[in-house]
């Protein structure tokens, strides 16, 4: 895209009434707007690279069967009274608001009470089962503090899984599967080898829900890392009897600051004992049915890469989330027409480009190509032009070098 | 995708509280789930459907120069007191609610006053001009009454863009712009010749807003149509005056009930002057802003669609916006083997199809195909393994004919 069709502004200067660098640079880079504390919009720019995190996610939760659907904000009182969850005194994250006609209706801070409530409706039989779907559902929680950027939210976007499972051992394949699922998300997002499974505080059914703690200055959790056995435990449950339980040894862990990308979590059949969620098996016997829940973080994924790539320049974007492949500056009037050939010659490959052709000085068009983050800068400048070369940056490392557009093109592919 | 995972699940029976086709259709055959009046859940196939709506609008948005970004719903009071209409007075749609501290929220019913609030932090100079943003948004209006199924949701989703430009004239050059592509994108929908350019009420800037309007007998608003000179006028500002002005004679006019799926409008610089949105022109003024906002309703489309090509027998889509191409049924051993084998050869080719492989009777099935409205209808049974054929039905004509795997193939180009 043309910057000249004011795509993106950028700003020089942190904003004041930010205090974590995700938002500081998504901010200044022209990514995301501030409503209010952890209230973002998602600028062009920003879209993009959720758009694409989602794209990830989306083929991984398919590969498991997934089927991707999405349910509505507005919910239902009686849903969740029937789990006693709609009183603010259990859920203190609520936004709540009135029908026209005086009743109560609550904005979706999680989904599992709506969902389950509609599977009484679809499951009857064995052979209506496993039920696996999952949505991007924009949820609302109302935080008392929202300090970190878009790594927490009143407003943030979550994939959300759901699996309805005739019993335990069905579930519990389909719950490994997922956990490979989502290991292989992390891995393409660039953070795999900072995220590690952790085990947390569980709920009725189980003793343990697991976590997906990416490590990180700017998280808000604690874990407790075994390198060795490549597993956390997140503070809130470590004790001597679980680190027994887990063979792990108090010693050998190290204490580290992570944010939560991701949650796995067993109900057993509880939920659906709540629900009257009953299915016929092939004997004729009614059983209820075992239910799980998968969520993953989508815009703190994109708040924790901007914390863990980032450098004092800007933004740094793994190629398959960023919102182009080649942010193109041309300066000078040969360099303007080297780019601008460059620019139909890209898109027609199907390459998506930045390409800066504002009336602005050469050093704030590179500038904010530091600052946007685009994996390759291409320089189109007098001096290439004759050379007919072009000077590639890459933003991660910084390494120059002079390629003819064949060799740009076999780094694109 | 293969129906035994249970990607759909029809009911033989309409809901009923439902009044209306679209919502009876659109719940009996598993696209959506009513969670209240005027709320509904986007199952499997109903957010096809809705992702397919969204993709041509999409392509037809940028090809008028839009940036897709997405706003919150989440919106702060003092935005929407700078135009008085925070108050409930004003506008009768709202839903609101507290932040944890006390202090009053909104849910997004519009964007015109969050967007035009950003915009004053975003353009300041002729060089920022103009900005063309649009978003796919999950707007929330507290209707007092919601019997139209998904055609008036108090929640739904819908495609609103603004345009932000230097004068009148470079504003009336985008919105003749985008006029030409909202007729694009009814005509692509399959229902252009339905659709009318409709002369409706303006505000304080124009006279005349512009709507589209499409002929259904299930819409709430009755348009005057000239057939003649292919555009109409609600009734709504149906006046002598208006008729002479138009050059419309009353006699020529057709009475018919329509559905609003698109409106246009131009705020000249009335919101830029509450907003104090200024930008300094290339001799060095402050001018004010002018700003136009253009609706789709996603949702409300779907429903449209619905009553106007759904057929006793259930839904019928056209091909690009339908949840997939071809809906294989087998019947009898050999025509499962054969429809396994076609199953995996369309995969291959990225056909998508809806495989009945579930363990239901062969009257079911064909009833489930008509149900769902697949453009394509294919049963492989064993006359058809015998012959090396496969039974192709039009869903829309009902036309059936025996054909080789590569004459489907044809077909599907």
């Amino acid at each position: 895209m043309r910057l000249s069709t004011n795509i993106v502004q950028t700003r020089k200067n942190s904003p004041a009434d930010e205090e974590v660098k995700n938002a500081q640079l998504l901010i200044r880079a022209g990514y995301i707007h501030k409503e209010m504390a952890g209230v973002y919009d998602y600028l062009p720019l920003g879209l993009r690279v959720i758009e694409n995190i989602k794209q990830i996610v989306r083929e991984e939760m398919n590969g498991v069967g997934g089927h991707e659907m999405l349910m509505s904000s507005l919910q239902r009182k009686d849903v969740w009274l029937k789990t006693d969850r709609w009183s603010d005194k259990n859920v203190d994250v609520w936004f709540k608001s009135q029908l026209a006609n005086g009743s109560e209706v609550g904005l979706g801070w999680s989904h599992e009470e709506p969902i389950t409530d509609m599977m009484t409706a679809k499951i009857n039989s064995y052979r209506d089962l496993p039920v696996y779907v999952y949505q991007f559902q924009n949820k609302l929680r109302n935080e008392l503090r929202a300090k970190s950027g878009i790594m927490r939210g009143r407003e943030f976007l979550m994939k959300d899984l759901y699996s309805y499972s005739v019993d335990e051992e069905a579930h519990q394949k389909f719950y490994d599967e997922v956990t490979a699922a989502y290991l292989r998300v992390f891995d393409r997002l660039g953070i795999g080898e900072q995220t590690f499974l952790t085990f947390a505080s569980g709920g009725a059914f189980t003793q343990f829900s697991h976590e997906f703690q990416t490590i990180c200055d700017a998280g808000e959790d604690i874990i407790y890392l075994s390198r060795d056995k490549q597993v956390a435990v997140n503070k809130e449950v470590l004790t001597d009897e679980v680190l027994e339980q887990l063979e792990l040894e108090r010693d050998s862990l190290e204490e580290l600051k992570a944010a939560e990308v991701g949650n796995i979590f067993s109900f057993g059949t509880t939920k659906s004992e709540e629900f009257g969620l009953t299915f016929t098996d092939d004997s004729g016997e009614s059983r209820h049915v075992t239910l799980g829940s998968y969520g993953i973080g989508i815009t703190r994924l994109v708040g924790v890469i901007t914390e863990l790539m980032a450098d004092d320049k800007g933004l740094v974007w793994p190629a398959n989330i960023a919102p182009a492949q080649v942010h193109l500056v041309p300066i000078g009037d040969s360099g303007a027409e080297q780019a601008e050939e460059l620019y139909q010659t890209l898109r027609d490959k199907g390459v998506e480009v930045l390409y800066d052709d504002r009336d602005s000085s050469p050093g704030a068009k590179l500038a904010d190509a530091d600052l946007i983050g685009v994996p390759l800068r291409v320089v189109a400048s007098n001096k290439t032009a004759e050379a007919g070369k072009l000077e590639l940056t890459n933003r991660a490392d910084g390494e120059q070098t002079f390629v003819s557009v064949e060799q740009l093109f076999d780094q694109l592919d």
